[in-house]
């Protein structure tokens, strides 16, 4: 409803209007609530939850909705992701490419992408640390002292610790650190500090208010009164080696970054593709959205793997460049790299 | 008119509106065509320019217009400029410091304000490539060419001169490298190439319009036909001694970064400030505008000396925001850093 959706909520939290750029104008899209637990999604059974029980878990609903809607069967399948998702997504992909080799599925996976995609513990923290020295937002000193006693590994000693604690960012967004934030007035009122069109900073609150409204939940047929309540149990430290193997395995792998997220930083994804240790094909190069502005950046790998950037973009890429995104995600679905000049229509 | 003062220009190349962010709500302000030979102004004198005629040339034009206006004599007198005036406002201040020192002079310069300032040959080079990196332009492939051959000093070997031809940025902005750009269509019609609230990229197209017109430059009294022929004589490869100079003679030196420039980059500047080697007083902290956004970060140093980012600026950082360049102006010549919390008004 904030990103790459087909309506967005209005600020009276009851109506919808239009998003021009949806991803569903180039594709079939269903959104799946996962893991259980999150949004109206509820479990009976578990109380612990974990990667591995997740990516079963959206295996064994695929499986299940293709039964209900069978004309689906067969069709081109995409899974894409954001944030966690670059846990998430890779994994589910692992379980469909690993059945479908041994003839055991029959869902014709072509590709996944991700977008600032949490992939390494380590390398987010030290990624993250990275990025805001180096766009101003902590000073050199800091930086200096953080590197100096943080070893971004298992074990950090006192003096990281205090490192770390030791600047204050101020009242930017981690998820887009230019974009405006939500301003509470003093009788309540939600408003942007400032103007960034096609964003709405206080979007969360209208969103709430529309998912707790009684009529949309009758509407939607969900169970109410879910509660979220995850005791996490298993995830690696790194999905390198995930990656590596979907790779390996012929699978079309995209990862792409907003660069004004601090929160799983483009520096951080850098550090991950890099320990993927591939081959660059094609190099870092600028790609172009029809209206003759620079999207981003595209570098392809051996065996078609690829990183790109979407320029001005925070974490929630179609939310802050919902043109850039949906360029970028028609790109990823032809299985070509988004134009490398500027005349061109979808 | 596209930045700090009362008009801007409207896109018919005709019409003026008003700046509602000018500095000249907080201050008078003359602006200087400096040196001799830009814009309208022009010399029958020299062909040769430089850094030292260029600073003499201003102090004598100051001395002149004092003569003129003399109810300005003694008042509270401050420089401020932008990217190559790195060089220019520092070198007039120390004509007039000098100067004053010996009680040659009664201008009661009390401090100098440059932002995005161009300061060293060699750490503008670097900082600019280590910008573009940073900032995802270019890849952490180019980048390690480039560090690893080219030496950032007076002599660089080829192997530099290739790496740092070996990527494409695109048609990107190097003065703000997320701003819109201004697109020229087949017709000759000049737009945006997205909406940029309060910024126009073909603002320059406008101006030009502006000044060519035979009815302005006879409302200006200016001489027309003349032309730009500068042949630049004599620059210090670095401005770092001469601020160190004004900071130890006690001048308010004030310099900051708009935060999206590639051509003067922040982290140019950082490098500069580094080796002024000052001691830190008060650390890198967010400063706040009164619609409570962080304006960016500041930092003092012993001396006074304070160095100032400008969130979500370019170049041309009271083109980009006029908002908070008007916010650090007025606090630097109060003399007190910008607001620490968000609850202020100027």
């Amino acid at each position: 409803m904030a990103e790459l959706g087909p309506f967005r909520v209005n600020p009276d939290g009851k109506t919808l209007s239009r998003n021009r750029h949806a991803w569903n104008n180039v594709a079939n899209v269903i959104f799946l609530e996962s893991p259980a637990g999150v949004g109206f999604s509820y479990s009976n059974a578990s109380v612990e939850s974990g990667d591995s029980g997740t990516a079963v878990d959206a295996y064994l609903f695929l499986l299940n909705w293709l039964e209900r809607f069978p004309e689906y069967k067969g069709r081109d399948f995409y899974i894409a992701g954001e944030s966690y998702s670059g846990h998430y997504v890779p994994q589910l992909a692992t379980v469909i490419v690993a059945l479908a080799e041994f003839g055991l599925t029959d869902m014709n996976l072509k590709g996944i992408f991700v977008g600032n995609p949490y992939l390494d513990d380590y390398m987010n923290t030290k990624g993250s640390y990275e990025f805001l020295w180096n766009h101003g937002v902590i000073s050199d000193e800091v930086w200096g002292n953080i590197s100096e006693h943080c070893s971004f590994g298992r074990v950090e000693g006192t003096a990281c610790g205090q490192a770390k604690k030791s600047f204050k960012i101020g009242d930017i967004d981690r998820y887009n650190i230019y974009a405006p934030v939500c301003i509470e007035s003093p009788d309540g009122s939600l408003h942007s500090s400032s103007y960034l069109p096609g964003y709405d900073p206080c979007i969360g609150a209208y969103i709430d208010a529309y998912f707790n409204s009684p009529k949309v939940q009758k509407a939607m047929h969900v169970r109410t009164n879910t509660k979220c309540n995850l005791h996490w149990t298993d995830a690696p430290v790194s999905m390198v080696p995930t990656l590596a193997w979907l790779v390996d395995n012929g699978l079309r792998v995209w990862l792409y970054s907003g660069d004004m997220d601090d929160v799983c930083p483009i520096t951080a994804t850098r550090y991950s593709v890099k320990d993927l240790n591939l081959a660059i094909t094609k190099p870092w190069r600028p790609w172009y959205t029809p209206d003759s502005e620079v999207g981003g950046y595209a570098q392809q790998y051996e065996g078609g793997f690829t990183f790109a950037s979407v320029r001005g973009a925070g974490h929630m890429v179609p939310s802050f460049q919902p043109k850039r995104s949906l360029v970028l995600f028609y790109s990823f679905m032809k299985g070509v790299l988004p134009p490398a000049v500027s005349v061109w229509s979808p």
